[in-house]
């Protein structure tokens, strides 16, 4: 299938991140149970590696020559029942640098070699444990920060979308088979693929393939978090919205140890969803400084985000927050973008005021007002469900089915361009020969996505990305 | 034994730090398979996690009520054959942050309660699996960046000196019984303490907390590392020195992927002893900025080292060597501190300059002098030798008993008054209450170090600097 197997070799890794109490240190390969003997001894004497089921965990000691390098916990795998299919160990040790690197010298002085990113999950995939698009969901299921990216990346790991793939992908392989039959008959006027039957199964593989690719927007959003701008004239009060949402972001964040959340970025999580304020560097100071840099840069927000912010305040006439609404539009000119109108410092005065303003303003069908108090935090948890509502209109079902790998998204805008032109071929009564080559087209993307269909190249990529270890 | 015990609760922690391909998440208590059972499902159905012998592994999911959280591996561990020496378990899950957190939170919905720091150690302690000393050097063997750190923190927890304290504590226990027999008997002269035989013991228990006490230095510096200064004149090549140390350093270092070395400090490793240089910030730059702070800043450097490199060049008189030599040995005054004299530039003249240079320095008994060239890298071999044998003048044997732990350091020094005052005692004839006291008192400073005895407070210091998840 590729060049890429090398299972001659035994390879290892780190499986845990540097730190904490324990590691975990992976052995896979035809003489990882050999490389396990000759560096680990049973505490309990009458105890042989080989005997040893699968499943099993044994304590004892890794030594080097005479010296005890650690007491560790080693657990068995053996073929076909482990991660990659082949006999597999993994060495639990005590997470000091030292005696990583230790065992770690002790397993490739002995014959394993070091694993490349991925090279376990490629293993697995070589041999038939996941399909290509199952191993690149783990991937995405390690690097999952909110419970949605976790549910699309889990989905697709267990399966998802790809055994249906798979099927169709079958079902159109017979049909391409039985045309190009037809075609070694020659002249002969025979019909062995049932053109109904074909029909039908190009609308159906069509329809799938259109159907994950129109899922990709919505699923990269919820796999990388949907952006969000934050604008609006000084002292509209950016600043305190931003770290209202954001205090009370980390309030709800439990305080359970070791898992603190990464606050390099601003971002909040609504119903499992993340949503990352762009560039706010400047606004987290209490003076908005980034408006000095003026129209430009809030062009360039603008231009990255999904979801634009803009605050005005109560105090400000209809006249002039129509006006900015009206600018703003011309700026964001992208009609997928939505458009949340803030009325901030509702605080300030009467609640009439509200609605005197609200007759006044002039909305397009899909932009959103709303009146906050940004300083006394109300209006808040209305501001929440918009964002929410404005991305997705109903609930992430778990059963949804949804891609987020701009690998697959590519591969299925192929399916769909060849089959389109397979179905206004069957329609002109397009020679065979011709549709046959648009099919193959078709099944070879399909293949790509479950990797039934890869090279090296392919595969590179993919597993480059991984972490060691995995 | 204390109230710290809180054994009727089941606790979780993650046990690896956060990052890499997989994460593993202990449990441990009376509750722990009840806990478990609710959250993990076997993928095998007629699989029963309480018919399950202990080290096994069991392949399953992790529910949330309908929601599968992550396919994970489950160790099973049933007391007492556990590292705590109750019911335990270790799941073993998809390292992402979102999953890790899902699963702390389900296990303490499920009533788990978070761990504390080094709590899973601190129940194998209550629980007998091993004692103080030996729960200590857990931390110190995660804590171990060289192979002399590592070797003595596992010397230590797999019993080291603590098996034999503990037999010498309760033989001199055995002794101030039968002393204190003889003063019930009040006034009739009986001697049911063998006087030679108490002294023999007397002066072994002493003997042993002397040379473990003496070790200690050794000891910190091995755990901790060596700190070295160095010190010279502008342009002497301090720089060009440091920076010649730990490039050869970084190229012996393996580049095994995950385990790259902590490069925030400047350190090297000679024969497994690690020594770290101090306060170099400046020396790093080119140009030697550090000289602009004067002899403060020096003065400062010398106080905290064990070893000052000295830097002269070979183009310097005797003369001047000799007086930078004296006015630096007025600064270090303290005689436990090494110092190496370094002419450096060899290159730069020949080699009959440096028997000439030699011949006219004047060095103490301790002192030594090497010549070398930092820019060409010469006579670096020598220095690495030399601050190898200054440190240590024997091969490191893995039978060496060295304490690391100041709170035994401590507890011996007490040991060792307390038994002088013994000794001092039976040759005067002080009265046999009286030397039943301070035997008491050598008897509860030993039982301090194994954990026979020990108080809350002891045990919060000891375990409050663990990690979670150990």
């Amino acid at each position: 299938m590729s060049s890429m197997i090398r299972s001659e070799d035994t390879i290892c890794a780190p499986a845990t991140a540097i730190g904490g109490a324990i590691a975990v240190i992976r052995i896979s390969g035809p003489h990882s149970l050999g490389i396990c003997e000759k560096i680990f001894h049973p505490s309990d004497k009458n105890i042989k590696l080989i005997d040893l089921k699968g499943f099993t965990i044994v304590l004892g000691e890794i030594l080097d020559g005479e010296e005890v390098v650690d007491e560790v916990l080693l657990s068995v795998f053996r073929e076909p029942h482990s991660y990659t299919g082949e006999n597999s160990f993994e060495i639990s040790c005590h997470a000091s640098p030292y005696i990583i690197r230790k065992i770690l010298e002790l397993l490739i002085k002995n014959g394993a070699v070091s694993a490349k990113p991925g090279e376990f999950t490629q293993r697995a995939f070589f041999n038939r444990k996941m399909d290509l698009s199952q191993a690149e969901a783990v991937a995405d299921i390690i690097a999952s920060k909110t419970s949605a990216a976790h549910k699309i990346a889990l989905n697709q790991m267990r399966g998802g979308f790809s055994r249906e793939i798979s099927k169709l992908r079958h079902e159109l392989l017979n049909f391409a088979s039985l045309i190009e039959l037809e075609l070694d008959f020659g002249e002969e006027d025979v019909e062995f693929a049932d053109r109904k039957e074909l029909k039908t199964i190009i609308f159906r593989v069509k329809d799938l393939a259109d159907r994950l690719a129109n899922s990709f927007k919505l699923g990269n959003a919820l796999k990388n978090g949907i952006p969000v701008a934050i604008v609006g004239k000084p002292n509209s009060g950016k600043s305190t919205l931003l770290n209202a949402l954001l205090m009370e972001e980390r309030a709800i964040v439990s305080d359970i140890p070791g898992t603190t959340r990464d606050s390099i970025e601003d971002t909040i999580v609504i119903d499992g969803i993340e949503y990352r304020f762009i560039d706010t560097a400047g606004l987290r100071e209490t003076s908005d400084i980034i408006e000095v840099m003026g129209i430009k840069k809030t062009h360039e927000k603008i231009t990255q985000a999904s979801v634009i912010l803009l605050i005005d305040e109560i105090s400000d006439s209809a006249v002039s927050i129509n006006k900015r609404i009206r600018s703003m539009r011309e700026l964001i000119m992208d009609s997928e973008k939505r458009l949340i109108i803030l009325i901030n410092k509702i605080d300030t005065v009467s609640d009439n005021r509200q609605a005197e303003l609200k007759s006044g303003i002039r909305l397009d069908d899909n932009d959103r007002l709303l009146f906050i108090s940004a300083k006394e935090k109300s209006g808040l948890d209305d501001l929440r469900l918009e964002l929410r509502e404005l991305v997705m209109k109903d609930k992430l079902s778990s059963d949804d089915v949804i891609i987020t790998n701009i690998r697959h998204y590519e591969a299925l805008n192929h399916v769909s361009e060849s089959l389109g032109r397979v179905i206004a071929g069957l329609e002109d009564h397009i020679p065979e020969d011709l549709i046959a080559i648009d099919i193959r087209q078709a099944i070879y993307y399909l293949g790509e996505i479950t990797g039934e269909i890869t090279s090296d190249e392919i595969l590179g990529n993919i597993f480059r990305y991984f972490c060691i270890g995995k």
